[in-house]
């Protein structure tokens, strides 16, 4: 991902846009309705849910600040048990949802960088942030932070405000983005804006590189660097990829894998880190043909799209199906309107609340120079709409970039059908003749001959046939010197060409995997009354698929029986592949529902009787009866997505009460036909005498009493 | 991981160690076997092996040097699309095995680590090389190195070597890994070692410190390293961990990521490398009761083991069970020995040869000090016995460390279930009276008071109800001092104690995922004639577990009927989760089977009429029909394990030939019968009319030939 400007980096610099982009992407309805946004009421319960979810999170190793028993370190997090757990299934579903099912050239490339990559790609010179520091204490700020930080503290709680100064303050938030060291100086010469901690003067803004700098080998010659995101990487081995894909177009290449941004002063918590897991997407394609084949699957997916257009306008995101966005040309082309689609689709099937995902277009000045088209998948949580995704179709760039840099040629072609006649400019100088005319000046003079373009070879040609000599403008040499007919041949050739060659241009998605899940745990948690009502209990609403354990075993009681009966199932679920917990605690069954709905643990198991169990899933409490030895793959079946809850409900007897021999005959009779009418064409009645195997008669109480 | 020696960190250095191995660990016959072992037979045939492995491995883009468009840097290398499938399917199967099966606590943490965490655990002092420089060039390399390369040169080349000289050096091989600074210096100017490149002098060897440094943060104040292992990442999380542990011991918490080392000059290619992918346990355990739950499930696990004492006294590794070691003391504890078996089932199910893979005991001078037992997992391959995993009783020493340097307590508890009475030690200093008799030394004294033994307690508290007084040695002022009978109390007193604190063991086996996938890939490597016999072509006979891609699908012939069945066919794959590459150039269909070979792809799916499918396995190229509905169903039974191919074949025709009707139907019959106890009790003849179904009228010719 080269770059002109700093915010043509990928998504981790976006949320600073995002942040700002309440300002600067709806001027005129935001700007007026900033103090509406600000009220306390508002912010209040937002911080308050907020502090809700992180509690949770952290109280239950979602995550750990790194290094705690050190103090920590600002910007950056341990994915503590749970925490790790639901990575590793949004990475496992990445993969299925776009490596598997694209077909894509999974690439593992390592974190340290030698210099002259990030020199290709742009990162070494522009990567940066502006930074001023506290005179006398040294300490560091972002300047545009700082900047912000003054603006919404003025317009918040400075009620004597004139109207003149308030619409200043929000013009500056509107352009923060956009202003240059210059400019952020001058406005924090004009505000008075000094240290926060300590009010002293601060130094002007200048660039700080947002790398970890480190270097390789011994030597010390040789500087490198911490990725600042993976797809360089990938890159640098498109000639290979490109081979690998049996040198055809379009193909896509993946890479999952650590990242590293130096950020001065971290804020937002798990949001803006210093360390982070990316997820990036090269999907390279002909420049001259951006269809795709597949774009037939994603055309009537609707989606909440916030056009340019519509943000300059001041009108809201709409719903749009992906078809009509790239048809009516709001989406550059059909490619970048699949992973438009899929990222969608990838987004809500982990549990992201589909009406608080919408795709925002890059307004023209937020784009780097050569980009075609940028969208932003955006996630709204407590923070406001977070980038999390980025899809930019970055034209040929990043590879004509590293091709120039390391002059190894990065193509791609196509083969014609049939060889194509192509008319060609044939220069031909006679070294010879221009070394005597010219001596030690000779290589300059072909050089300049050889470099002509058709219109002033023909020119030269003409004069030449005219005139017998003309003059000719040697730019190297700076000086025109007299040309002979004899010193260079120009003519026009018919050839045959069977190929075309070309730089492939590349389609980016980059998915920002920690601030995905971030958001899907806010999508995820709610808290609900306990039983006696006197407490609100936490729980994530996690789909089996993400959820950190699929399953909890618990004895109902402590008593050998069952805790043989429970490590049995637990032996079970683990060679059926479904991670599970198992407490043995004496905890009341109560207590311990409470702890793994906190985990968002979908499946409960509770051993209550040597021959058959209670099942009880996590959201709507229903409780159901299960044999020990089928336990384990009835959860796997709910796992794995290929039987819902309710159809599960129907197969078995429900737990809550003594079961009514005719009631929960019916259902049983229902869900043997089902399971027959699966395994063979015809079923039998033979099932009714196994009903008494499904051991009915143990405990009747309700178990989601807390305490 | 903390050390005192450089070699008692963990992996990574030990390939050095077990280079050397062949040297210091079994010194009598080894030593005189030198010649022997590097004759140039054996070794060329070594070379000739791996540089095929080699070659297809980079051929086919299983890796790739880092960066190649740009030269490359030593030491790095991306895993391309087959070697990063790879990688995951070992990643998978790790979690599968050991945290899954053994319900770790699976933790995720930053690679960039503040210098205070490294200090604490001695990498920052002690986690060097010794270097020399090119006294010119100031081209760097690792004295060692130097010294071996010279040793084994002359000891293979030079003919009128003295038998007294060879003696010498072979004893420098041996010990190579024991010397010092100044021994090595010693030895570098005794034989004129100069820089092999240049000849021109090397510097004096000093210490390299093997971390990438960083900086974090934008002062510059706060130096960082990338970890050069994840295993601080859990240890710093001790107490968190044993929290969400229910405050209960054993438990195992785990780390799959990143490692760095910044390699002076790294050689050996993909087992030696500067950035590299470690698996991590870190089994927490009470110190006075090690032993494990699980033990009996190994304890007859048969496995080749190189005890200490049969190294040293020039045995060779024998096979004993697990359960052998343990009693008879080989092993030090059932908690090692539990991961030993774990280990070797782990390594051996990945398709590591049983035969290949030994552990091997490190000697008293391999150790740490604090260490218990350790054991390295080695697996042989063309560079000689490579250490692929190190499974280490670390005592308390890490956890320790990071108490003592943060100040954070990290202690288990054992509850008594009864409280126990216990005599202790009460000393009492008077600060009054030390303060007059000692004034600015005071505070020494009382701490040397406060940290006397039981013993010295004792005979002080005589000598002083004795003698009124006694002399009493303060070490901190290294003089002795009057203490008199005011100025201390001793006595002993009798306390309840409803638990004891302690601060827990570790076992720590720690996997270099990179080493066992290279072994891997030469265990899994062999060669066969093509059909016509004129070419030897390449196969990796991976596990469906291991296996890049599980399956390709081959339409025969370009036909647009067939491709459409290979499509339907591939996306049937998808949704079974089946990773597979589809064909469709015009290539031979043996030469398709020859390139899939070569990716260690286990089956083939060729497209050869529109109801049913020629299903091929690699290694025994047998053929069978499958149903085009049936065949991903099939694929997925034979790659889950569920189902083995001579299963399989049982219950399909074969390909070969065209079926005789009594030969099939009978194996249908069989097959049909084996499906049928599967899923009812009872099974019919009811499948005969099916028969006709499965198509089995197609192409004969059998498709191995390759050209």
């Amino acid at each position: 991902m080269g770059v002109l400007k700093r915010r043509a980096f990928s998504i981790w610099t976006p949320f600073r846009r995002s942040c700002t982009a309440v300002f600067t992407t709806k001027p005129q309805s935001t700007v007026s309705s900033l103090r509406a946004l600000c009220s306390v009421t508002e912010s209040q319960k937002k911080e308050a849910f907020r502090q809700a979810v992180l509690n949770t999170l952290e109280r239950r190793l979602f995550y750990i600040p790194s290094y705690k028993i050190y103090g920590g370190i600002a910007g950056l997090y341990d994915y503590g048990p749970p925490g790790c757990a639901v990575k590793a299934n949004v990475l496992a579903f990445w993969r299925q949802h776009f490596v598997l099912e694209e077909n894509m050239l999974e690439v593992d490339c390592p974190c340290v960088t030698p210099e002259i990559v990030l020199k290709a790609s742009g990162h070494v010179d522009k990567f940066t942030d502006l930074m001023v520091k506290d005179e006398k204490s040294g300490t560091c700020y972002r300047a545009d932070q700082l900047l912000k930080d003054y603006c919404k503290d003025k317009l918040e709680k400075d009620l004597n405000l004139s109207a003149e100064k308030a619409a200043n303050l929000r013009h500056v938030l509107a352009v923060l983005d956009d202003l240059s060291a210059e400019e952020l100086a001058a406005k924090i010469k004009e505000y008075g804006i000094t240290a926060p901690d300590t009010r002293n003067n601060l130094s002007d803004p200048y660039p700080f590189n947002l790398m970890f700098q480190t270097s390789i080998g011994p030597s010390g010659s040789s500087p490198g660097y911490m990725r600042p995101e993976t797809a360089q990487g990938i890159f640098v081995n498109f000639k290979e990829l490109y081979y690998y894909n049996g040198n055809k177009l379009p193909f896509a290449a993946a890479q999952i894998g650590q990242a590293f941004r130096n950020e001065i002063s971290p804020r937002q918590g798990l949001l803006r880190v210093r360390e982070f897991t990316l997820a990036e997407i090269e999907h390279f394609l002909d420049p001259e043909d951006k269809s795709h084949p597949k774009f037939s699957e994603i055309l009537n997916l609707e989606v909440l799209m916030f056009p340019r257009e519509d943000q300059m306008s001041g009108r809201s995101a709409r719903i749009i199906t992906v078809g009509e966005a790239v048809s009516q040309g709001i989406v550059n082309n059909e490619s970048l309107g699949y992973f438009i689609g899929r990222v969608y689709l990838f987004l809500t099937h982990l549990g992201i609340d589909k009406d608080r995902v919408r795709f925002r277009q890059h307004l023209v000045n937020e784009m780097a120079h050569y980009a075609a088209d940028c969208w932003d998948a955006e996630i709204e949580c407590s923070y406001g709409w977070i980038e999390c995704v980025g899809i930019a179709d970055r034209s040929a760039y990043d590879v004509r970039a590293h091709a120039d840099k390391s002059g190894v040629p990065l193509v791609a072609y196509e083969k014609y059908p049939e060889p194509r006649e192509v008319e060609k400019l044939v220069i031909a100088p006679s070294k010879k003749e221009l070394g005597l005319a010219f001596k030690g000046n000779q290589k300059m003079v072909v050089e300049a001959l050889e470099a002509m373009g058709e219109k002033e070879a023909m020119e030269l040609k003409a004069a030449l046939q005219a005139e017998g000599e003309a003059k000719f403008h040697v730019c190297t040499l700076d000086k025109e010197v007299i040309i002979k007919k004899d010193m260079v041949s120009i003519s026009k050739e018919k050839k045959k060409e069977h190929q075309r060659l070309f730089t492939p241009s590349v389609i980016e998605p980059s998915f920002g995997i920690g601030r995905i899940i971030y958001c899907l745990y806010e999508h995820s948690f709610y808290t609900r009354a306990s039983k006696d009502g006197d407490e609100q209990l936490n729980v994530f609403r996690f789909s089996p698929l993400v959820a950190p354990i699929k399953c909890t075993v618990f004895p109902l009681v402590q008593n050998q029986q069952y805790e043989e009966v429970a490590k049995k199932i637990a032996k079970s679920l683990t060679t059926v592949g479904i991670s599970y917990k198992i407490d043995i605690t004496g905890t009341s069954i109560g207590k311990r529902y409470a702890r793994t709905d906190e985990l968002g643990v979908p499946f409960a198991i509770t051993v209550d009787s040597t021959s058959s169990v209670t099942l009880r899933e996590r959201d709507s409490k229903q409780q159901i009866r299960v044999n020990v030895d089928e336990v384990a793959s009835v959860v796997k079946e709910l796992t794995d997505g290929v039987s819902k809850w309710a159809v599960i409900m129907l197969r078995y007897p429900t737990h809550s009460s003594r079961p009514s021999v005719t009631g929960d005959f019916l259902s049983y009779f229902i869900s043997v036909k089902l399971v027959k009418l699966l395994l063979v064409e015809y079923s039998t009645l033979v099932a009714i005498p196994q009903l008494n195997d499904l051991g009915m008669t143990t405990a009747t109480e309700d178990r989601d009493d807390v305490r």
